[in-house]
């Protein structure tokens, strides 16, 4: 396909997974009584790599996607970030599809079509060795295992390969229950987290794979299993974690949130591209909540991510009568 | 007219009144510098009638509108929403309409071309004694008996013919300043009263009926009128009433307001379904608080009218970044 | 479920079949660089249905959706233009969904997710005897087969009991390729054909099932399977029937077409129409070719059906200067 | 009230009428399916003095409006056309609306709002005589006595204070059928004609003064009255005149019209442009059949009007591909 | 130029400057994400001219833009409202323009197109003598003199103007970081300061020209260069004025904001008008901070601006649920 | 500067210039009255680059934008499009702006904010000899030695590298009278024609050049000067070519146009895109008249353009009544 960049260029952060067709309404209400929809595109890896481009990582995203206009729509909105794009064009199945509807405020309905979707159909090929070899970071997300039995093949073979090849395997649980029970999205967490060195999780992600407790306990169970560095993603109540034995613990960035989806991602971004700067646990620390506060203040799953000069807008006073 | 259902269908409620062509600013500013108006509908009965179909309530309305496109707006927006639509065309006079400027947030400018409307027009021929013995219950609203001379007709008319047929009255006081003086509408509202079975009012509106007063003493006073239910609809206070001799005190549900218009239509909505549902005083209370700040979660005044399942989502926790 | 009608009413006109959500851009342009979508709604059954319903006659749909906000949206329009809608909410399968790009102002690509859709579950027991012994008419298309097994029984046992109950059967041939082969298609359609007794199609439908010709020898094929009323639609070449044994030509009125989709579902609906009204197969033709030449000067796959008083649009002079 | 201009400029023309707020749809279709209305004003005199505007005539114009934010409309888009505007403000009725269906791209229905509004209630005391003895020329239209008996005194008043002080008139009879019958407008724009100088008509309005017949007759038949100018307006047919005894024949500029509305209007504009600037007969002629060419060109009562720079654009030739 | 009005009216208040076109995005976010953008207007005079307008004084704007479409638009937005606008069309120079991006809710990002433009041509012959001696009061901003040489003349050269003719000079300091550095507009501004009776300055402003201190002291600093009356704006704390001697406090009106651009231009025309209209001080400074909030609840840099009438709301309790 | 891709890649495609923001109105009429403007991009090398990549040709494009808004907008979307983008932000100057009014549907003016662009200040050092060496083809326009002298510097110091280094140049002169006068393009644009291996050329271009004439002439006159290919696009009238020594004459694809901007962008890249692949003169005029006509039928520089794959709907037939 002519889009497929064939040569393989080294890069810092390789990813992969199902980046979705998004509509959404404008304003809380019914779906059922709106009439026009945005169109734009959200995916949990995509929304990372785009977080860490404008962050100033190179990335580089493989993306299977229909033979259809919204798969267009997803590539050309993925490379329009400068995320290096891996176009994968499946000519027998199509882009998968999310509605989102914002029923008031605070609450919303997401109606998906991506069962048998392009991107369920990932198969280990379409994860090379050469590409793995060349990044200095592996992230992967615990959406893909769920999508298929090959995307959880992919998974596995992708995070062997890297861990083969001496690159470091990040992990966001991202436990999605519309697409797998809580019993065997655990046991295959489980089996993704000992082969890890980076993992992310919700409270509640963590209580999947360790059973529920603390904070500190559960940062302590998934330790356990093998990854050196545990964060546990608190929201609003900032962040724990276990990173080379020690224990930190950080607070959230005081905000008015307008849109929360995509913070979780944009806290990853924020840790991985300092760790990949070189720079220590408390920098990781510290620019991964600032920039999860930054990414809830636009509506949109990645479109508010900050770069690092926006980032210090989080610090102005507060504005002015002119 | 070949719209108009001939035959009469058993139903639960039967309202009537004036429901008018809605046209409103996106966002707050003057009028005068807008170039787009929402084009939607809105009345007190239709919104009630609305709100008692999404909590599954069997609800018939009688509209009188004119032969014009704001009039099959009209008819087609009740329609949508499984209200059983019962259309009187008037070849005469046009439908109703209401222009609503958000001046502020805070602050809005109705302007309204309703004299001489279809729905003015009404007569006591247009709700027929076969309809209203169809019905458990027969809502009406203090607004209709202010449109005109036939209008007031038809509603004394209905609600003696109810009466007469055993069907029991359910009426909102709903004063409207722009239609007509305090004064008169507190002599006809009064008999209104007299001949209702549940009657709900603001603390303002029951005070034009019975004199000024704190809350119990005003549902008292209307209750003496002889409706055995009695709902002081008290807005972010929650409501008062006095059920068969029995006194009732809610508080409301703690919200943030996006727009109160047809809150205290929801209010009335949700206590109606419970009470038509066999339900006691208060599970329907309870429901109308609910339903009431419901509807204000979402702008328009009927768009965000709660279903039964959504109803629980205002018990939902905080969203959490993701 | 809350919103089914129990009760059977008589109808003029039943039908049944996917009426899905219809998502499209406002200009021509690929959709990969659009940002908003129109939503609406689209199926050939309720295109029919609300074109029957704006000449005035009485119609039931029978609706299959998923229990989602599309599916709201669908049951909503479709009530909204005064059918009578009997709807059957599937908890299990989501509802269809097309999307429409428009990548020239003559070139339309379509992309389904339709597969599995809850519409596609459709099974006899969705269309009850009684309902098709209350009607005047039952009006089927070629799509419905094509969705799933069960959907194809539907349609089969659809038939048989109107046949059996002396209901007239319309059949509308509507292939689809993207549904099925023409092989399969011209198989199924054949024994649906030899059922009904009112049979559209256009000339390259009639030809998969009888073979290609000219359009008088498909007519006069597909009336020696049965059928005592065959229309061959032509487009902007007007119609050709074989009714009652007797030949009919018909031309098109002249116009600018702006959006022809649709304007097949409008000709079936003029010809039911009339058909329903007593007319006489000239009167019914005429009318055809009329609601169908007015849908297409409307974008839209229904918005633009028109009432009777409309059609009359189509003999006014040129507009003037004013 | 503060807006009112107290002090009597010196103008060029002076006129007064109903402007009205307009709503319409974007794009053909039903009202009743339509979600957004465009916002904006319309009026046969404000569309000429917009179009006089334009092409570097002053103009006054006297508007009388309802205290409400359609009045504030009207005011200050006349205003922001460079329009001299009296403002009269009345507080006790609304400012008059239209709405524009476009049901196809050929038909428009219109719904007015004018009955008992603002400018309906225009009185002779409205339009001073310092005020018509300050301008070079008077313009009124057919429309205004058709609003009411005080309207109707008011244009004549203002008509015979102009005569008085030697203003010369300009009359365009403007028939509006929904307004009153033909054999009223006929016995009343007969009066007009005969107290002014220059007189516009379509042929149809003509002959309600004068009997049918060719456009020949018909402006001899209205010169006979009284008025030394009358043009007919002929649309795609271009125009005939009959100016100071002289006959006049003027082809139309060739142009595909996208809303021919307002372009009387233009028309009438041209003419009046190019006899106050002191231009001979033709080059009054030439322009006017030019400006509402122009017009034509742009969706709109009055925003296409051209400038006197843009009527040069009619002649440039064909666009060529960049 | 056609649009030029040669006479000159007595006015309250003459002021001239550079509005430009304006553009924005509608809701958060970065513009490179951003498909559409709102066109209307903005400058710091007629901010305060529109403002002054509305509250009912009468005004006169010296505007010079480009013979360009944006320069016609600036023109016609202060003609709507009711501002008498003196265009100057420049045939060399196009119109100023600026593009907001709200990048959050909190952080606007702008970016100018104005240098060499056409209100930065301006020169002292564009402002006659004849013009400000039938003024009340002379406006001019700490804007102006930093567009470019020939403007800083025309400031200095009105100024002195008005100071010859006994016309009163008010300045509001409004210095702009982008346009020139502290040092320069320092110097300048405090030359203008010893020209101006009337000085409005936030604590910035004030510090660069007597350097930093409390606000008490930055107003006796300003009063000891001349003016009689020096206003201290504090935006949410209200504000601190030197007046004839006699030292004023008042506090903010307690709002929530929307938009906090024009704030400060509001609160100059509530002061102002009340000044014009003869009242005293403390009115003065009450309707200040009352405008200057009002102008917040709006988003846009002066649509929000109040009427008398509207002013009023600010008093208006708490909407209840109806 | 962190986007900047420092490593050199083989490409097919080299090509640079000013790509601008893009702002339009979206129906035809005055800029004074729109309230809202498309964004977008536009620019001639880039709108070949997007023709190119679409049509499977793998293009860089180095480009030069300010350090703002309008400048991230400009590389997102070229690099959404799948173009290499080298990004060279400019600190110290804004991004070139353009804003395309729509007076009427044939009739548009465009106003530039260009000079002293960010692109203007294009230096010999940004397109370096390692990037020209490791491209098929460099592609330059005659639009940006009007740019600067910095600007014109750097075209001639590209092709002399590319002629240098064996890389054949093509150049499309490109002449834009806003920018430089008649005589001093023919002279500049002549020193670069004999330095160029393909050039394309309108009429009007060539005769700057060599001086008017028939097509033939001009392509003569042309390729006397150095080019082996020479092409005359001819728009409606399709190409003339004189390539190799052998005149090639091909007629245009008829099609309504909608939008004629780029067309000639497309008709280039249709040209190089099977100049590339290797195949002979008849199929690149066949690809580039095809590419140009399909470009026309949608709104938009760009958008429209085509892929290999929708370049096949010229052929299909007209849409029928479905």
């Amino acid at each position: 396909m002519s889009r497929v960049d064939t040569a393989v260029t080294p890069t810092d952060v390789l990813t992969f997974g199902e980046t979705m067709a998004l509509m959404r309404t404008d304003s809380p209400g019914p779906l059922a009584t709106a009439h026009q929809l945005g169109l734009g595109i959200g995916g949990a890896e995509t929304n990372v790599a785009i977080a860490l481009r404008r962050l100033g990582t190179d990335v580089t995203w493989i993306g299977r996607v229909g033979d259809d206009g919204l798969g267009e729509k997803v590539l050309r909105e993925v490379a329009a970030e400068g995320v290096r794009v891996v176009p994968l064009i499946d000519p027998a199945a199509p882009t998968g599809l999310m509605i989102k509807e914002r029923r008031t405020g605070d609450h919303t309905r997401v109606t998906y079509y991506r069962a048998g979707s392009a991107a369920s159909r990932l198969t280990p090929a379409d994860v090379s060795a050469e590409r793995i070899s060349s990044a200095r970071l592996l992230h992967v997300t615990g959406i893909t295992p769920a999508l298929s039995t090959s995307a959880r093949e992919t998974v596995f073979a992708a995070v062997d390969s890297a861990r083969e090849h001496g690159v470091p395997v990040s992990l966001d649980l991202n436990y999605r229950a519309a697409l797998w029970s809580a019993e065997e999205a655990g046991r295959v967490l489980r089996e993704l987290v000992t082969r890890a060195d980076i993992v992310f999780a919700g409270d509640d992600e963590a209580a999947l794979v360790v059973g529920s407790g603390a904070c500190d306990g559960l940062a302590r169970g998934l330790a356990a299993l093998g990854p050196a560095q545990v964060i546990i993603k608190r929201g609003a109540h900032g962040a724990h974690a276990l990173i080379e034995g020690v224990t930190h613990d950080v607070e959230a960035v005081p905000i008015r949130p307008v849109d929360t989806v995509g913070a979780g991602d944009a806290f990853v971004a924020g840790y991985l591209a300092e760790y990949l700067a070189g720079e220590d646990a408390e920098t990781r620390l510290h620019t991964a909540v600032r920039t999860g506060a930054f990414a809830c203040l636009v509506a949109g799953d990645w479109e508010g991510m900050p770069t690092r000069r926006e980032l210090g807008l989080l610090d102005s006073t507060e504005p002015v009568q002119r």
